[in-house]
């Protein structure tokens, strides 16, 4: 494997090997020196054109786990503003000598470009609207830990904007490809305009679908989606959102106990999920944080490692 | 000990330990190579969210002669400003595998709450008007290899605005219980409402006490609480100030050889103190900031290694 | 040598000998595991006035592979705003137990002043229009690899904005130190007042010296200093400019197949450079970078490790 650009270059075969090469990551983070050095000598570079602490810091901390360095170019700050190509840039970066470029960027399509400029691998942190394969691969292995070993024919309802969501696209490919069942739920205005290709069935009332899920999984709701006036309006108001497809305090206590719940942060409180769904036994938004290292270690060394050799 | 969250909580043991403990780093950090591997595989986050380039950087710069990692979370630029709460934050960091947090903050008690929410260790690294444990820390120790080994009746005068210092709060716990008597001297606008249980004197006027000071420490003043108008007004002009509470040239030239100057730095040149204050023998600003790291890797290795698990 | 701050405080020995270091660590960063415990324990400190990515994470890659720790000083977000001296930073950051600062600063001199100030080594990172002897050292190294190991003789074509490049200064003092024959190339308003003591020729005319040149080193053109109004005005407007002094397509052509094609980067595309001159054969834009890396590993170590010793 070279890069990692997409779930939707993966085949059944690699995506079950960073799994289980991520179950071994895990037990490494948990030792008392949780520290390897397998990628000594090798640089990581974060390379974001939109701010996102949370995923940087996820990968930069799994870099720095396998004793990697990592240089860090933030891009609000940097040449960018000088008016230097994606091109230039990331021709510039790979020259430092970089081994791995993770590209998070808002148009869809921007690692791929890259991965085809330069030698170094690349990892797609989040592209547009496109794919957010990290994170899918998160949520998958967060999965199969409570689930699996096998989570075919788990029933997985996604809820909120699927048709902006980069995580949406990335889950529905990778837990599908498992062999889970999947439904979007969401409004008509956030589903994507054709399902064509995708083995998901789609419904627009929470409450219809509630009752049969074994996993509740909520997007996180973008403010600036909400409210507006006029024909690019999406939804009226976050309250209505929530009456309608927020997992309320109400919802979540008519879940069976093993319903499980997931979030990929930051979460809005109140709105997609109320504080008892949350905090309650059945969520695992830490553990989805907990385990978004040991993949992203998993991810590098497959790229970097041995794996990288194969 | 398990945080550091406020002289307050320390007894004289602690205390006594963590500066003992800080001598041994200041060796450490005077070797030809100025590392040593007591923290490898441990992690460090800096969580601030108020900018603090210089105690940021020392407290890192401790971490990384200790072999340990480092994260920074800067929170102008993070999930915080899309509404994520303090509790998330500071969970969705603990999650990546962090060991302990330093946490910035301009609200009293907010490292506390996070202790209270995180299996991780806590650092305070200013709270609001609160407290600042690691300067004190730093003040009592670079005090103690001048005048030590015990501070016992040593004549400390703070001078500035106390009421909103959590530097001067914290060096009060610290020097009182080591034995230092302290003399805060300051308009009354800018003295604490009450100094009930404070073991100290206030006055209000620096050439009443100068003579029988054996240490100037001043304080930074805040120049936007500096001529204000109408009610909230602390303290008329700078030039007002500097005639009545600076340590001018001409009070440096006025003290006894042997009496200390400290500050904590960035310093205001010709507010709060002259030139040739800063500069003399006398001052041990510079020491200070160099006692800074030592003093750090003491509280991170008392916190994260041995010292943690007694 | 203790410090580097211009090319002009150097012999041509000392030249020597970091170009012959950097052919050692040039080796190093082609390694599979690229990095060396050289500097193991040390600490280079980033002190940045004035943003720039590319060339900060150029030193800081360049440290890290030596093994040495890196601290970032940012200054656009640290104690500076609050008004803090530069020696007052300078001190401050050496006391936090720097070995080496590198600094970047609009004023001419100012890494000359903080050299004066501390006893840590002081690297010139780039100050105001005066000096960046890394980017010449990196220029010149380059050249050498592809014309060495002599260039004496040698007819470099320097093009552009000449009077308020420090690149440009710094490179007619090395390239010409080497023995290479230097041109400058502009309008007379971007041509410095005077060329006294410089051993080279200038022309306003590229067309006249292109055909005997053997390397074309093109500025990047700084778009505010182009179309402005009235005696301030440099030039009149990029089209222009491009027109009599870029290196188009057209020109790229012309040249004889062995002339080399230079920048110091972020490039202009299609303005002092074409996308035929930047990306042919003879472009070196991208191994420039590459022996950035390289380059300022061999100053650190010189610096700091056995070469700071002599």
């Amino acid at each position: 494997m070279k890069h990692l650009l997409g779930i939707a270059d993966l085949d059944r075969t690699e995506l079950d090997g960073l799994l289980d090469t991520a179950s071994h990551f895990l037990e490494v983070t948990q030792r008392e020196i949780a520290k390897v050095p397998a990628l000594r000598g090798r640089t990581v570079a974060s390379v974001f054109y939109e701010d996102s602490t949370r995923t940087r810091l996820s990968f930069e901390g799994a870099a720095k786990r396998l004793s990697a360095d990592t240089l860090t170019f933030s891009m609000s700050t940097s040449s960018v503003s000088k008016g230097e190509s994606l091109r230039d840039t990331a021709k510039t970066i790979e020259a430092m000598g970089v081994d791995a470029m993770v590209v998070r960027h808002s148009s869809a399509g921007a690692p791929h470009r890259v991965a085809n400029w330069v030698e170094a691998s690349v990892i797609n942190a989040g592209d547009g609207g496109h794919e957010h394969p990290t994170q899918a691969l998160v949520d998958a292995f967060t999965l199969r830990n409570h689930r699996g070993p096998s989570i075919d024919g788990v029933h997985v309802g996604i809820v909120g904007d699927i048709r902006h969501s980069r995580v949406a696209r990335s889950n529905v490919l990778a837990l599908t490809m498992l062999g889970a069942r999947v439904t979007l739920i969401a409004p008509p205005t956030l589903l994507p305009p054709s399902l064509d290709g995708w083995p998901v069935s789609a419904v627009s009332n929470l409450d219809d679908v509630l009752g049969d899920l074994d996993v509740v999984y909520l997007l996180r709701i973008q403010r600036e989606r909400v409210g507006g006036r006029g024909p690019g309006e999406l939804f009226p108001t976050l309250r209505e959102y929530t009456a309608r497809f927020g997992l309320t305090a109400e919802r979540a206590a008519r879940l069976r106990p093993d319903v499980l719940v997931m979030h990929p942060g930051p979460m809005n409180r109140g709105v997609e999920i109320a504080h008892e769904a949350a905090d309650g036994p059945a969520s695992l938004v830490t553990e989805q944080v907990a385990n978004g290292v040991a993949v992203r270690m998993a991810v590098l060394y497959r790229l970097l490692g041995a794996g990288g050799e194969e």
